[in-house]
């Protein structure tokens, strides 16, 4: 078997979900399984994760069916983690129900040895000293990307610096990028936190788009806009996968490819909320996204 | 005197506007007065508006030295329009202390015979009523654009209607989109908006960029992202105006000459928030605006 080309590690989990009009209870869900699905359109990734013996088998077979690599996969006695949360006010807020870590709570990422040369890397949310426990299993990696949450901003601060200072690429959504450096502004909020190490910030707006900070440049990209959003969980470990894959096929580093290879993330977390879970991203198909690539760069063509 | 190319009504007022860290009483504002400001960097608009007799002079002096057609100016007995707010919360959310319509209570627009032929018009925003009468006096004019408020959505739709039904454009913000349709998503909104008549209808998301909808296309323009934003009043209007003096510059009517008109409304108005009223605008030169307007496109640039 092949060595990929990126690997993906974080949370792999079973969600129930609550919008205005549904609720849809055990959704496979976790930052790796939307970045994974997501990246695989484009590569195969290397997915690093835990699950329960209770994680269902057909979900297994579903990462593999995509084209997921699953050597990473670890499955531990006990439950699943799960989480429940409900969208409020037509899905602009969102409420954490319930959180049971259940296995991930001793999750130790192993990264199997085919994945330790992988030239792209994407840590996704997860405590950052396991996210440095696995930078220190890849060999010389081409580009790291890390991910976080207000917990570990607020929780371990110093661990989470030393990773900062370790990737290429952070990103952090709008209200991280605020409360972390107190900078209402977003550039200026994004260019503090190019003082942490990296060489860019990728902040996530939601439906607003996301913009792209180097200590030279920005890049403004908006959302495509989806006409009919059912669930918006996982969105932005969807975006940040369908990026991260389209850049790890593409192989070259560069800002121009780091934009390109954004507007194909928006354009598959876009198919992505259309429907629960994976559920519109296992039928997507490349005519698809290439359809809509193209009709998105048109909505962004200015005159 | 040449004919004024472009024709815009609304208001004009003496603002008292608090930021959560300075206050400035009787700033230059109104619909019109911002918008004329930022069109006249690229034509010379004909204002129509009415003032009270406290009106300061160097304010019509300083409309003059910008290259606006004062001669739709009426002056009134009695009081300046006076309108007084609070930004709240970083500028996010915006709380009206006190309106005091003082002679704009009885304005009823009157074009002078120069400004009839307008080939350009826009309509900010004022009672539909008032809107319509100055719509019965432009001779077939090229390209209109209505902009309205959420207090005339609710108090006369039907008149709303009607001046929406003979226009180009109708401008609206996010809010007033989602209220006055009953839709949240934005491009479902600006469609249900379409079906009332205009061609164009340009949704305003603030610091969120806006989006052009016809029934066929979509363009989304991200905002320049302004780094020390001081006075966010009157940015819609600047935009409007900027973006509707450039279209009446150039002349031409399309989707592309409106797209890239777009960008230089944007462009404007991202300056004209870097202080209170008409500070910025007034010392902005034609230099700083092409440097910036390449600049945000090599921002919007998708690799």
């Amino acid at each position: 078997m092949e060595h990929p080309r990126l690997v993906v590690v974080g949370s792999i989990g079973l969600d129930t979900i609550e919008t205005p009009s549904e609720r849809q209870a055990d959704v496979l869900g976790g930052s790796v399984s939307y970045a994974c699905a997501a990246a695989s359109f484009f590569t195969r990734p290397g997915m690093v994760g835990v699950v329960g013996t209770d994680f269902p088998r057909r979900a297994v077979a579903l990462f593999r069916r995509m084209g997921v690599d699953t050597r990473g996969l670890q499955v531990a006695d006990g439950r699943t983690f799960r989480w429940s949360g409900v969208y409020e006010e037509n899905m602009d807020n969102r409420r954490t129900l319930r959180t049971d870590l259940n296995v991930f709570a001793d999750f130790m990422p192993e990264l199997p040895a085919a994945y330790r040369r992988a030239p792209f890397l994407f840590l996704a949310n997860i405590a950052p000293a396991l996210q440095m426990h696995v930078l220190e299993q890849v060999e010389s990696p081409r580009f790291v990307m890390a991910d976080t949450m207000d917990l570990w901003i607020r929780t371990t601060p110093d661990d989470l610096r030393r990773v900062v200072a370790n990737v290429d690429l952070l990103t952090v959504n709008e209200s991280e990028a605020r409360h972390w450096t107190g900078k209402h502004g977003l550039l200026q909020a994004a260019r503090e936190l190019l003082r942490l190490g990296p060489q860019y910030v990728l902040v996530k707006k939601g439906e607003h788009g996301s913009m792209l900070v180097t200590r030279q440049s920005v890049f403004l990209l908006p959302a495509y806009p989806v006409e009919d959003v059912r669930d918006p969980t996982g969105a932005g470990d969807t975006f940040a996968g369908g990026f991260i894959g389209r850049l790890a096929a593409g192989g070259r580093v560069s800002e121009a490819a780091l934009r390109g290879a954004l507007v194909y993330g928006g354009v598959v977390a876009s198919f992505g909320v259309e429907a629960f879970g994976l559920d519109r991203l296992s039928r997507l198909t490349e005519k698809e996204i290439a359809a809509r690539v193209a009709q998105f760069r048109r909505m962004c063509r200015a005159g």
